[in-house]
């Protein structure tokens, strides 16, 4: 069974990277803010006209990389607030889970103030 | 010491609360895409006419439910399309370090084909 | 004097470039609003990394052609929904107006209703 | 006829707005940017979780001031670089005429890259 530590690996591994390369000059939070909404558009990019609401053809391998390519700005906004990711998730998670109450949410697009 | 384990109830977590309100409906990918790229945004809003870089002031709390906002479409799309996020963000550093090799990038933020 | 028919030639151009090319079947609206948001993203990408909050050395004169390209989709989006986007300008101009009276507004970044 | 001075006189008209307020102080180009990019990304959201590509139904009637918000951005950038948007619009079709062909771009989604 793969461990937590997996997690933690990850993250050590993007801060050596960024330390040995001395970035953390360009990494102030607002600079690492704009690098999470370039990488999320070149998510996007990859569903850009397709009709099918699909990846388009010939772009299906990228999705992996790209997705990684968030992960990263993630973690390096994450590292620098100290937040935790999982537990961020499993609170907000909380939060949703009282947000949008099954009886009320079910089958519903809307925000959960316009339900 | 918590488990990768954690990792994957969350990812379940999240599986049972959008089954539970029916809403893989909705859940196309190139619609998840965009949700990703909407909550990159809402966590740009929170550096929006600061000169100091940081998070404008009385919003400091929000980053840690709006990081956690992208995580869930991260997640979201990494189960559609099978991608286990961790595997994927070290395939990818692997590549980063590659491209980015320390003595040609260091102190430098140019892409690595502008090197 | 140049007139308002400029606009309106150029809007005529865009219209028969698309024709030309048969277009018409990408451009369903979500599409267009999808290359809005990644044309902007692309005028974003000129501030990646800066610290001086100036377009990066080197990328100064990209500026024109990257604001056309989010024009372009503002304007194909416009066109499908029969918006005139002086007459839109104009309208929430006055909305503005009156949502940041000059007293209430002077020297503050906060959204009007965090006035 | 309208005029081309009614562009001009709603470029005066933003122009005034934001001295009347003092706002240039927060109005350096990555910070006018970033606004670009998250007034986009609200076209976008009037899309989110729609399945006919349509904006979701009782939003139709905001699409005239979202637009109106992308342009003013537009507009404020354009003024700081002093870029004629409708001249860098022109400039612009000229290159997309010549890297689209119609012989090799209809009925074609590629990027001229990939054409």
């Amino acid at each position: 069974m793969r461990s937590y530590d997996q997690y933690k690996e990850t993250v050590e591994r993007i801060k050596k990277f960024c330390e040995e390369r001395d970035w953390s000059q360009f990494h102030d939070p607002k600079n690492l803010a704009i690098s999470l909404q370039l990488e999320s558009a070149e998510v996007l990019e990859l569903f850009q006209w397709t009709k099918n609401n699909e990846i388009k053809s010939g772009k299906e391998s990228e999705i992996s990389d790209e997705l990684a390519d968030v992960m990263y700005w993630l973690i390096m906004l994450a590292n620098h607030y100290n937040v935790d990711l999982l537990d961020a998730m499993n609170k907000k998670m909380q939060k949703n889970e009282a947000k949008y109450p099954v009886e009320k949410a079910k089958g519903k697009s809307n925000k959960y103030n316009e339900l």
